[in-house]
């Protein structure tokens, strides 16, 4: 039999969480499209789609952010741990132990999942940050601001956030929310799948994420754009991994053919950004970048690619990058735990054997 | 489209590591019998074929052993992290939090794999020592054993190991070290194949095998039998819980449709060893239970059911059970590890969508 590689094109099963559409180009969650969901939302309302299946009313929605205010902070035994862990950490790392940590202090029971699903909601913010404030500090690391995207923001960057960069993260927060059976999310179905908790999915998703082939392609991305100080320096750049067959990061996706409709978002929130700011290089350079990849290999950029840029406006240190897609799709990830235990069988696939027929043992005295 | 549950019958890819053979019933690494290895291989020697692809001669036996050594024992700050878990954690998640702590302070970088694959295989069995020996001390928790096996009793129970018991946990660790797609290994090779580090892929293996319907059944097994004092108590329990359709742990096998080649092997050990001890009850009442499911429903113990009471005469706690399985499918787990990345492609299945169609976007002040 022929190797089915990487279950491309092998449906693995339902959802109701999210769909690319019929033709491929579109994203609905719980059959919302994107565009309003961006346009109009916080991203705790989304949360609160994808948990429960609903949109809340205001009341509802003031009762989730009250649930995930009241859990938020981290143990004085868990801000140690994660203090003490390297500053040159890789930042998913320091997620996934800070969450590991958590599932040790207030393990799920048959009781308390709602209890665990606010709590990993609220906190993965706040374990990026508490690593990261102290081997960085700012002035103020506390914040009065009550949405995950304003309150990361503010406490990151140690001062108040503008209107305009708080709902443009709370967006790309809302874009990152959700995928269907990406790597990540599959990762915390097949644990969940050995009815294991919800810390250990997690962690699985998180440590999958990290890869650059997933969530580590905004980073690349970004280290690739910083590179060049103009357009023709990126444009020579592309033309000649092209050629030397590099792989470029951000470009390119296994559910979307035609287009990650999520990209044009992000390009529209980075050239808003951009011009905020006054400094257009790295989004004329991304542009740039874009246009080239069109032209030459008739490829298009996916979420990550213009994330990079993005985030890099907002100040926020490029190895953030993909705990901030974390702490978004962590919604997303909860979710499929929840729907996978709804029907749930475990996940175990076959394996083609191609290895050595049956083999002599020799004692180890005569092997040579 | 019909659901695919838990991608029952489907190839997920290519393996040299494991088979069962054509019958279903044997069960071979890397073309070697588990029969020759549990009887005459070290499970450090079986850890060197599976990571390695052939059987050590004793100087490659020699240095491998040398090297783990080499890379035995935790931080000071891993271990005051480890220190600080709750004492009645799960051990599960004690371990995964070890091994993501251990990732944030040695990460995997492109020339130190092997380094990171031994350190692994080295420290799982000194994460739960550690934590485990913090809360429950004992007169010695040092050892001057030179296999896991060894080292692993001497330093949970604080004294020396007697000979046949060395024999028999080393046999236990080869007879759990490997089994193809299982689905922690999946979860390893999830997380993997997005390019992610061996410390994120472990992580996921930990978490998965973690659960009741996986390496949580010994436990699970054990839980049950020590309710019983009598064989006639055990049957009446097991005929009653048939009746109501409850799941009796450490039976049937997902690949095995005969019996689990590894089951023969763990009932003998633990049969010599209720004999030395001169305390039959808890073998009877397995091979009790393992008669009427056999009678009842036709089903087979797997190597989790008479793993349980072997434990137990080992004088091991119960909730380290799993750990023990970790601390040597780990070896397994790496073996996968590698395999994925010498022909790797992200794992990302398809989704079939059964959720609602398109939704009006209503703003939250308009809902009710």
């Amino acid at each position: 039999m022929s190797e089915t590689k990487g279950l491309e094109g092998v449906t693995a099963g339902n959802t109701s969480i999210c769909t690319v559409g019929k033709e491929g180009d579109d994203l609905k969650y719980r059959g919302y499209s994107i565009i309003d969901l961006s346009n109009h939302a916080l991203f705790e309302e989304v949360a609160y789609l994808l948990l429960h299946k609903k949109l809340p009313t205001q009341a509802e929605l003031d009762s989730f952010l009250e649930k995930l205010h009241s859990v938020r902070g981290l143990s004085q035994s868990t801000q140690t741990a994660l203090k003490a862990l390297p500053k040159d950490a890789h930042p998913m790392d320091v997620l996934r132990t800070g969450v590991s940590i958590l599932g040790c202090e207030y393990p799920e029971t048959d009781d308390n999942t709602w209890e665990v699903a606010h709590r990993l909601l609220a906190n993965l913010p706040e374990m990026v940050l508490t690593w990261h404030a102290h081997h960085n500090p700012v002035d103020s690391t506390s914040s009065n601001e009550t949405s995950i995207a304003g309150c990361f923001l503010e406490k990151l960057l140690g001062k108040p956030v503008l209107d305009e960069d708080r709902a443009s993260m709370n967006c790309s927060l809302i874009l990152y929310a959700e995928h269907g059976f990406n790597a990540s999310t599959f990762a915390c179905r097949v644990t969940t799948a050995t009815l294991s908790d919800m810390y250990s999915a997690v962690c699985s998703g998180i440590g999958t994420l990290k890869g650059p082939l997933h969530g580590g392609a905004n980073e690349k991305a970004m280290e690739m754009i910083k590179q060049f100080t103009s357009v023709d320096q990126a444009v020579a750049f592309i033309n000649d991994a092209l050629e030397k067959k590099i792989k470029i990061m951000g470009f390119g996706h296994r559910v979307y053919k035609i287009k990650d409709p999520r990209s044009d978002f992000m390009k529209n929130y980075t050239k808003r950004l951009a011009e905020r700011l006054g400094d257009n290089m790295y989004f004329d350079i991304s542009v740039a970048i874009e246009k080239t990849m069109k032209e030459k290999k008739g490829m298009f950029p996916n979420v990550d690619f213009y994330a990079a840029a993005f985030y890099y406006y907002l100040g926020i240190p490029i190895p953030l990058y993909t705990p901030i897609f974390a702490i978004s799709r962590v919604s997303g990830w909860i979710a499929h735990i929840f729907e996978q235990r709804e029907n749930n069988r475990l996940i175990r696939p076959k394996a083609e054997y191609v290895g050595p027929e049956s083999q002599t043992f020799i004692p180890i005295s005569e092997r040579n």
